[in-house]
């Protein structure tokens, strides 16, 4: 079985456990307060070009939304989110759970758009009943999206520009980030993010690490206390070093970009070579998820040997899955995916 | 200024009113444990002929939808709602402020249908990612609903077996339910609900009382220290007499159901002369709310002497807006609107 | 059976039902915004000389303390309380269920001091664990206390500034802030809470209202979409002017002093009386609860004829009970309760 | 620095770190549904003899923590706990957070007694105000406790009969439960657990992995839908093969025990010395925990070379300080801290 469901279905880069390895006996201090997390956090200020900006390091995705939207919010203030973002869909009402309300706007390729923000956050605090309206406090986005596609610099911009004319955060979840960066269609930068977010964070989980989640908060008010918030929300690793020696090897020697770009190229592989299958593609995406068509006959034959994401039924014999490259995808793999996917659409020709 | 925005512009039922002062002075045990709120309870479980039913009288209808869908719901369970539901969009999410999320299904005319909730429960109940997302626990029914229109029997039947099958609540939020009740294309009783709704509320704010709602609860799981809840919501009022005695009055001599069709005449009236007008409807309502389509000139000029209540943006120059009649709307008041919306009618021709 | 229980046994002062009745058939607009709203909450600023408060009127204790409390915390935030505060003991658990810890000291007549919030506020704030920790954001005191006792102008002043000097809000329980402020002992006005007290609340439900507690909120910070936190907690009255016209009331020709003093003055004599009878005080109390200590067999005999509150337990055969007089109670009700009383005493001698 | 400050100043037991190299780069499914874990949940199901139990793995021991009780508590219950419990003090208020309150006992030693819980709970339920009161719906137990001490089965089936007869759950938080269950002074086992608790924990973090904490869940009502709540509260690992991998190392071949006993060892080593050397502790405590008190003077030149968790001060000018031992402590670092002492010792003399 080679699967290509999601991007975390291995360990970490060989470097990062030689890395753990290395370490393995020293003594530091816990909580994230070691000299391993504070290196990773200056390698991370200077890769976003960003000084001033406060750099923490939580476990897992689902704990960093929530606790970064937590602790923005006010209590009845909401976050507004595509419909289709992590936050509304996948994370069991995880911001729900801490009081704040996510507002889901319809979108159709995963993005908001700043005029959809606009309307939304002036529609409600112009509203006669704005008081009884939960009040949007935040931007939720995620870049690349859920279905691999990403916001372009002129996007963001309008974007931020919209969130700051609204008094209202930015907050982008980069679970994916680095596939989203090295993707040539990308022209964000980490330094972009700096300035036009108030708050994100670069994916460690997805990227290359065993796990961890990098936040960089760049509004001051954000910073406030931020540790309180992690611990109350769970994230706070009891080993913090194993955060920092991981985040430090992947911003040492270029090694988040790198692993990124592998991903990338093998995704774009995968791409044409789908492409050249003739299977229609569900979302167009430039970065390491890709999303097509099969008819379910040929699904369930392929999932005898690969495993890939369901997405969504498209009618009564066809359904979207997902394929997911990382960085320890091989060239190898993506080969067979294709020949085996060639195979049976022969098979059913 | 006469006004039909809402249907809590005035005070109480005389008869309420006079109950309230010739009892001012007994004195009896707070909190809801005195002999007015037993004898309510009695009388409203006979109205819905179910002697097993606990009957419990909280403030308002924001504080009950919470408290009875925050006592029903497991952590990561939610509730099911129409998008135009009260707790959806007009409660400052509070629902959400006390951890559920409102599953909230896209509706036409304020009403889900039980296909539509089997599909959503179904569907997340079998997705591979189930656990990744919340679990629909209850489902929340206005009716009559936010923009007027009722559930006929057949329709909350077949919801209610939905529900049942499925292992989720049934709660309908009645907040205007004696107007639903009243008008003559409604089919349901009392005592359907009590049999189809594992719990429900039978309103008082918007029928003839100072302020006041009655939760009944049919099925016994809900029913384990719901005072807890109330307390815990700040729903327990200390005096807990004044919803006893005013739920009795409306529960004696048939009191809420003359009054609710006394409305229910008036809108058909109001309904009877818009339509006269030629003035087109937002929406088709046998209850006490009417929407109609107004250009803004005339909505402009109508609001300097009738309140009434924005709904909606139609186009560049018409809006949706609502008129609400109620126990206390008197048939000069109908006249007088008629009128005025003749007059401006004919200014604008 | 004659009532001491509680304060709250009664309905409302006969000119607040007069008021009620007057006003009923008039129209408003709704959730507060009326005009009886606007010039009650102008009334409450003239009596507390604070121009620049923002008064808003909720319908109860536990509701008031719950939205006061959570608008003002952060998330890690918990509020310091005497552990015989009510929102501690007697509120189920409301304030915890917003998600804020209520960091209770001990206490030994109903107060917090000074130099214990301060020695708190420090220890955490110092300790090598702090972010571990809950921080205190807030102090709650209720002034009268839940056993009667009071806080001096000197003592109040202390607790402010050390509040002051440490950034964290004060915030004064005034449910029963009438029974306070007219003892003879008391040297605190309402200008000196809202010149010491963030936000404050003066309580209607136990001194003469129907129901409803104003709130005064006095530092800037605290105002702020303060009416979104009353609708989430469901303390948004539909018929607002409800609140609106008993505060008016209240607070016009000195009512609600007046009432005050006359349960005030009540009190004194049912404490002179019990003293007379060699009654033994579990609470030196200058206010409306007067608690004493009697056997348990005189406890049993009384409560055939007289309604108390039991407190707590002494020893073996004896118990602590509260007494309540209010605005409604009569010369001659006090008069039989300690005929009553010596009677007792007398049988049991 | 040799640091005795905590049990997770290192990273984990080399074996650990072996095994996961060598899973490295198979692909497996996410979310803690891989091989490992079924693996590892059935080894500590045998070690457990609970062949029904359910087994979770989650990350850290706050997430834990809340995740149990948040899962099994109504809205209106709290949970008991020492006032020294872990929940109480060290968690930034997390289980406030999901709504429900600690209610904290006063202990000496750390430990709750049987009867205390039984008069605490009955004292509420019987109570004339119990529906304004927090419901105990939980009992928190640490073995070991904060402060070192152990359970005897005699106090955990004492406990366990309380819990039973008054309907509430048993949850024993295991952090350092290793440690509890190899020293001398212990009598209880696995399966003495899995027979007096509801649920439970098997800490990792502290004992021998880089994370995790393995939950068992005895009680068939905790089970359901247990995997919505860790997701919930973000303590689904995405690559949850990493804490499957970890367990199953220590739960083969006796580790966990092996090397908890290992520092027990060390641990009375080191409170043979300090006995020796005429200093007196702070508790008594049999597990790897071992609390001294010190002159200030005395720890502030320790602390140049050796770092000791502070605990509390004593007088003016003494106080307590804690030094742990671990799986990963060696002789040398044990007897370098005792030689430190004894030449401080000899200094201050």
């Amino acid at each position: 079985m080679i699967r290509f469901d999601t991007d975390y279905t291995q360990g970490a880069h060989p470097r990062i456990l030689q890395r753990l390895a290395e370490t393995n006996l020293e003594q530091t201090i816990g909580y994230g307060e070691d000299e391993y997390c504070r290196q990773a956090a200056d390698r991370i200020r200077e890769a976003c070009k960003a000084p001033g900006a406060a750099v923490h390091f939580l476990v897992g995705g689902t704990q960093t939304n929530t606790t970064v939207i937590a602790s923005a919010l006010r209590p009845y203030q909401g976050v507004l989110s595509a419909d289709s973002g992590h936050i509304n869909i996948h994370e069991t009402g995880a911001v729900e759970a801490t009081g704040h309300k996510v507002l889901a706007l319809p979108v159709q390729e995963g993005k908001l758009t700043a005029a959809q923000i606009a309307e939304y956050v002036d529609w409600q605090a112009l509203n006669d009943s704005a008081e009884h309206m939960v009040q949007p406090g935040m931007v939720y986005l995620s870049n690349p999206t859920e279905v691999g596609t990403i916001y372009s610099k002129e996007e963001l911009t309008a974007i931020s520009t919209v969130c700051k004319s609204r008094g209202i955060y930015l907050f982008l979840d980069g679970a994916r980030l680095g596939y989203g960066l090295m993707c040539p269609e990308n022209d964000l930068t980490l330094e972009d993010l700096a300035k036009l977010c108030d708050v994100f964070y670069i994916g460690g989980t997805k990227v290359g690490a065993l796990f961890g989640e990098a936040v960089v908060i760049v509004n001051d008010r954000l910073k406030r206390d931020f540790r309180y918030n992690i611990k109350q929300h769970g994230g706070m690793l009891a080993k913090g070093r194993l955060l920092g020696i991981q985040f430090l090897t992947l911003f040492e020697d270029n090694l988040y970009f790198e692993i990124s770009a592998h991903a990338i190229e093998l995704a774009r592989k995968l791409k044409r070579g789908l492409s050249e299958l003739g299977i229609p593609f569900y979302m167009e995406s430039p970065t390491n998820q890709q999303f097509v068509i099969l008819p379910d006959t040929v699904c369930q034959e392929l999932s005898k040997s690969f495993a890939y994401e369901y997405q969504e039924r498209m009618d009564e014999s066809h359904s979207a899955i997902r394929f997911c490259t990382c960085w320890a995808t091989s060239e190898e793999q993506v080969q067979a995916l294709l020949a085996e996917l060639k195979r049976l659409k022969e098979g059913a020709a």
